[in-house]
């Protein structure tokens, strides 16, 4: 299925030609290549482009886009190529800009606990580089996705509780803007006032306003003591429970992630553990050794009484490793359960105070449809996904699976919560995003109107069609 | 000295009962309370507004804004008056908007620890609100400002390097548009990744962009052992080093702020305190007994290494009160040094790693230009102050005054820094957005261009004229 049919961009012989004159061999218009950079993980159709270029540096990609303008051609920044909701789909064909090579980590600067990396960057390679420094970057989304990738879709993962999302541990950015200028925002002062906040603005544009090529981060360090459990519940509303005392009380949990029963199960299929196959969680604890022990306790006592099993600990480096290795896999564990099948991935996020009746109801939901969903979650956020396994090839089984989301997206809604938590809206989310932000929809357009007045950063994302 | 007297709107004798219409008794015409409007409280040169409205609710700020669009002219909000850049200079006249009767809490939701408040509610207000919750709103500029004026300049305090600005605190806001239209913006769910972030780019506008009507905050667990102390260092360059090395050891301290001996003098006098007259570090320690202890260990161990003298402690509540009322009114000190005087207070940002050098070469040239300027800061964010004392009729005064401050600010923008942490652009620092932002400034061009065409919303702020 091909959604790029209709409406594509001119992208004549002469403009590849002029694109050659920039990148070099550095360019492909092959069928595979085209095609594996329009699709993402997930059921969403693939649409590729027309070409694919590797860009090297900031500057290769002010000429690229600058070509694209004069061509009015569509631009598509691709990273990992492991976003959710239909981003990368060129829908209307046009350039794909393939930042994987802007893998290089610029300058890390210690003493201000921060580091500059270029855009194709990712999450694991940045962490490995900060080895031995006592430093390390918290946000990771389960996939080892590029850190502009990452500041595209405003992504966070199983630290965000403690450490915060990308929206807050992005200090500075470079941006190729539509028009091909270069523009720097924020910088590495900690905090500033001057003017508006272009920084936030890039942060969850999911290139529509812009090409991030390269990223200044807030680093944190890494704890004196770290402690991570797995602890089993008789009860799914007993997890739950159990993580809305814990952060009602204010310990400052590192980690505090939610698995039901069916995501345990594909969880110890894929990734070979023998988790006690029911509704679990997986802690970890970060602070100093007394800090450690006073959160543990406290936490313990808060599982016990809402019906939770015997804790089972890694504390030593490797062990913790594959415990958040397994959470990490929760999605490809779940593409596993059934081969050939797609996955719709669902996003909620409400304020904790109403996750357990959000959770609850949904888990209903899966159950009288009948489909395979299992449910993993960054609870102590207030966020959870369903992995809907789907059928490419069965139309009602999308259908299905639309009505699930939509009916869990409509209560969320009226939770006061966010159809999206860290996915982004892509296409996928097109459809709620009047629901959700009502007039700030015609705000957003005014704003995307101004800075890229020929429509063509990424789209047909974020942006329903009017 | 009033800048207004060019290219005014034409507030008209028709347009004054449009609005009557709308509020009734709540507007003035009287001069000193358009002057009281037009002013902060600093040597910017006042510009009165035409008209002043106390406004009591979005509906109502909507229609005046409505009202003024249809006429052309300029809105300026206003909340407590407490500013520092000149953002309440009427510069072509209009409307002043006054929200301090829309000062209710709306909501708190102790739960999810957030809270929704109109704008004009106070910080203390709040926090009196707050009391017997067990949390509290952390960000705390000097002054009572209101959460809708403190929303505007992207405000923090003391308690940043801890628990962040009003950029990490704010969830959501309500906000009304240069053409009167309502926009919600954000959502109480913790995070979240759909569309663009209306919420931050709202965040420092400065009333450039809209008048921020209703404010969702974070709310924060009050510690269990809350300890605060006040230490003397032989040289400035002691106690800055104690900050620096205090926050490269990851301590997560609640506060850390430093007093050059100028400004202690001046808060001595003014506060009835007796502290030394030396360089001097005031500090809080929040979280566990065993947490606080810890901290308090190390930290103690970084002064002495670095010339500190004894720790003075303040357990109770309310010795820690009285330390902290000194500190915020360190500007109100400093006004009362010389009567008649105004103020300048300059507000540098730097990279933790340049704070020392930043503010030992910035202390010489104050001693070199003879001026009365005592530093203050929040250090462990890289923030410092200077308040320059000046005699507004003295013209030669202000250019000393400007030249210190310029130099200081080349100093911090060379260092990658911010020329301003936490006061906001207003008229002051205008004329460095360029020098800070390049291109970005265009940037910000092109967004109040679409969201304010008739550039109406508190015009000739931020963006320097072209």
């Amino acid at each position: 299925m091909n959604l790029a049919s209709a409406s594509r961009a001119l992208v004549s012989e002469d403009f590849i030609e002029d694109l050659r004159a920039i990148v070099g061999d550095r360019l492909s218009t092959g069928a595979s290549v085209c095609e594996q950079h329009g699709q993402d993980l997930t059921y969403h159709p693939a649409a590729p482009p027309d070409v694919v270029v590797f860009a090297t540096s900031t500057e290769e990609v002010s000429r690229i886009v600058k070509l694209c303008a004069a061509a009015n051609v569509p631009v598509i920044p691709y990273g990992a190529g492991t976003s959710l909701e239909g981003h990368l789909a060129a829908l209307r064909g046009g350039v794909s800009i393939d930042l994987s090579q802007m893998n290089e980590v610029v300058s890390v600067n210690a003493d201000d606990m921060d580091v500059i990396v270029q855009a194709g960057v990712t999450r694991k390679q940045l962490n490995q580089h900060l080895h031995n420094t006592g430093l390390f970057f918290p946000v990771d989304p389960g996939a080892d996705a590029t850190l502009g990738g990452m500041v595209a879709t405003r992504a966070s993962g199983t630290n965000a509780v403690r450490y915060g999302t990308m929206r807050e541990n992005v200090l500075a950015l470079t941006v190729v803007m539509a028009d091909g200028r270069i523009v720097h925002t924020g910088s590495r002062a900690r905090k500033s006032s001057t003017g508006y906040d272009l920084t936030h603005l890039m942060v969850g544009s999911e290139g529509t306003l812009g090409v991030v090529t390269e990223v200044t981060l807030k680093l944190h360090g890494i704890a004196e003591a770290i402690s991570a459990a797995v602890v089993p519940f008789e009860t799914l509303e007993g997890a739950v429970n159990s993580v809305i005392q814990t952060i009602q009380c204010g310990v400052p949990i590192a980690r505090i992630e939610l698995l039901d029963e069916v995501q345990v199960m594909a969880s110890n299929l894929y990734s070979k553990t023998d988790n006690p196959e029911q509704p679990t969680l997986f802690l970890e604890f970060n602070g100093s050794e007394a800090s450690v022990r006073e959160q543990t306790e406290l936490v313990r006592d808060i599982c016990d009484e809402n019906g939770g099993g015997e804790f089972r600990w890694s504390i030593r480096h490797e062990e913790r490793e594959k415990l958040w290795e397994a959470r990490h896999n929760a999605a490809y564990a779940n593409m596993a359960l059934r081969p050939g099948c797609k996955i719709m991935v669902t996003d909620a996020c409400v304020p904790i105070s109403k996750l357990a009746t959000c959770l609850l109801e949904t888990r209903r939901d899966i159950d009288e449809s009948g489909m395979l969903a299992p449910i993993v979650g960054h609870v102590g956020d207030g966020n959870f996904h369903l992995t809907i396994l789907l059928d490419p090839e069965d139309d009602n089984a999308i259908t299905r699976a639309h009505a699930l989301n939509d009916r869990m997206i409509r209560r969320v809604l009226e939770m006061g919560g966010t159809c999206s938590g860290e996915h982004g809206v892509g296409v996928g989310k097109m459809e709620y995003m009047e629901d959700e932000h009502g007039e700030g929809v015609a705000v957003m357009r005014q704003i995307k109107q101004a800075l890229d007045p020929q429509n063509i950063m990424n789209p047909g994302k974020i942006l329903p069609a009017r």
